[in-house]
């Protein structure tokens, strides 16, 4: 079975990074659990003064309750439907929650305790959110919204996701500008309510020096990193925190073609268009010396895993060799290499081949749990 | 949070299709679980005489064998890190496996018992197989095998999984031709080992008519077809068995966008191209008298859902409206519907939408359990 590997110390360098980024621009980090969906991982966070966090459902914010965060944000248009898990979940912790529509606050007269809100803002992304220049809208649901004396105006919170579909570094530049003017306007106007601003996207947070405006950020993919985010230039190759190790369980001499077993179900199907190839993900190399069957330092993976302990060989972790061997096939749960070159003759059947992912919070949720580079099982809210 | 339904009358009357197409053309019925991974649906082919199933992983073959199934392909090239849950599943099931290289032929060295092996043969797909033409590797193969005296051939597996990506009626038509004729040649050629022919897929098996040379069929998506499958013709929309129902939290007037909680990890990414626009899901509406909130007949889905009953409105299942409102935009827990016209104006926050999915073997994975429109939860495999 494929297993995902995680290189404990690749991941606590990206959050240490990402938090010494905040520190030196004077902004809280409230990191966007969404990507590990661990509480183990999460952990690893209260080292570096993480008190409040992100979550995407109501689902993860009771995870992350029972695991002790005591401040968490649903960033997401809060869905009536949630209405007693918010009332059950705010008991223990303080669960906030976006708004962006008023039809939305006849279900929170049923709120039972106080809660706080952010106005979600669109600033170009066109998911979801007030649109930045629609003050006037802005203005009527916390006017409707004062009526109910459970709910607490808190501030503005804005996911500029359009910063993935950039074309450009300065097109990037573009979005986040917008987004800091869009959000600084908003201060100003509202500056009686004395709004926070929770703004930023891992591709801006990695990148971006001026924050100016900003409270809090955000970012959630950073934990780990993968091939997209490298494709848009958020991190190096060698920051990405996982890779899915995939039995090898055919050859196919014809066009040099190897089948592994990791398909979509253990990928995901996004996929990274590069050259006139779809990518879903690509071949690492293991790193250390004395792995099983690996000449140190001399390049392909001929990695006879030993049966049952597919993290054995991959204990000095990995690295990226030159060339890009990448997945470029996939179905349900097979995986296709084509056209491998000299990897092909090295490879045998039994052996592991290692994968960086195209989307590493599709990957993690899929997998469920991590296995670190000395063998530790991590479990997750999406453990089976 | 989205709740994937199921008209279990829809998914009967799909099996007893395929049942009996399977008893007119005198091939048997080993249907592929991989696309419901559910114990109790699988108990509702046993009553088409169903006795031998395929699967994709051992992982699988576990869960169905715990079930009760005892006749079960692992239709995957063999996986040497499998030997162990091989050896422990075959002292109470029949696992058969496929295998289509002599370097997998050693780790089979520890087998504990006797065990039936078919060849995979690539007719032309690509993905895994000995190619059909390479009927010296066949034989090669079949000799190193007999040295193993608990490894039985029994016949050839053949998925043509390239029917999916066939641009025409036409097109697919010669692939199945292809196949056929390989398979009977091969079958010829071979016939002192008296082989079985196992071959069909969903797309296959749903349109074609001749089968000759072929003793079992092994189709899979069919239990549920999807928009995919629609979209190739092998079934109607009204076929389409299961359905996600997302609640809607979010409205935006500009662009007539409608936000749902549905996304990659309920969905999963796969995507049909049609027209301009990429789609993840195509809108359903209830088809149910007396429905609460929707006028009988009258068209739109206004679908004011009881708080955490998202089932109800959908107890008289669901129709395809005329015209085709689909989820354009998906990201890990959003789902996005643009320029909804009508829709637009009939849908408040917390109604239900009912979406059809493109890829039901990989949202039906996601979500990991089924909710029958009269509410009875089905568990699966990858239930959490």
């Amino acid at each position: 079975m494929p297993t995902l590997l995680l290189d404990k110390r690749k991941c606590l360098d990206n959050i240490e990074r990402m938090a010494r980024k905040a520190r030196d621009h004077m902004l809280s980090l409230r990191p966007h659990f969404k990507t590990h969906q661990s509480a183990e991982i999460g952990d690893w966070f209260r080292d570096f003064d993480v008190t409040g966090i992100t979550v995407s459902s109501f689902r993860m914010a009771a995870y992350f309750a029972r695991a002790g965060w005591e401040e968490i944000l649903v960033a997401f248009p809060f869905n009536p439907h949630d209405l007693d898990r918010l009332n059950r979940l705010s008991g223990s912790a303080r669960i906030s929650i976006l708004l962006d529509n008023p039809d939305t606050l006849p279900f929170l007269e049923q709120l039972r305790h106080h809660t706080i809100f952010y106005l979600d803002i669109d600033t170009g992304y066109g998911r979801s959110g007030i649109r930045a220049e629609d003050t006037g809208a802005m203005e009527q649901l916390m006017v409707a919204a004062s009526a109910n004396r459970k709910l607490e105006f808190k501030g503005f919170y804005c996911h500029a996701g359009h910063s993935y579909k950039a074309g450009s570094r300065k097109e990037r530049d573009a979005i986040h500008r917008k987004a800091l003017l869009d959000l600084q306007r908003l201060k100003r106007i509202f500056s009686r309510y004395g709004p926070v601003i929770l703004y930023g996207d891992t591709p801006n947070c990695s990148t971006q020096e001026d924050f100016t405006g900003v409270d809090e950020i955000t970012p959630g993919n950073f934990v780990f990193y993968d091939l997209f985010q490298h494709s848009i230039g958020s991190c190096t190759l060698e920051e990405i925190a996982v890779a899915l190790a995939c039995p090898v369980t055919g050859k196919y001499r014809d066009s040099r073609r190897i089948l592994v077993h990791g398909g979509a179900v253990h990928f995901s199907k996004e996929s990274l268009v590069t050259g006139n190839r779809e990518v879903y993900g690509r071949v690492v190399i293991p790193a250390g010396k004395g792995s099983p069957g690996i000449p140190a330092g001399k390049g392909w993976p001929v990695v006879q895993a030993e049966m049952d302990h597919p993290g054995i060989p991959w204990e000095g972790g990995w690295t990226v060799p030159p060339g890009d061997t990448c997945l470029t096939g996939i179905s349900q749960e097979h995986g296709i290499l084509e056209n491998t070159g000299k990897l092909f003759d090295r490879v045998s059947i039994g052996d592991m081949l290692c994968f960086l992912p195209v989307h590493s919070c599709l990957t993690a949720h899929l997998m469920g749990e991590y296995t670190t580079l000395d063998g530790e099982l991590i479990s997750s809210l999406n453990s089976k």
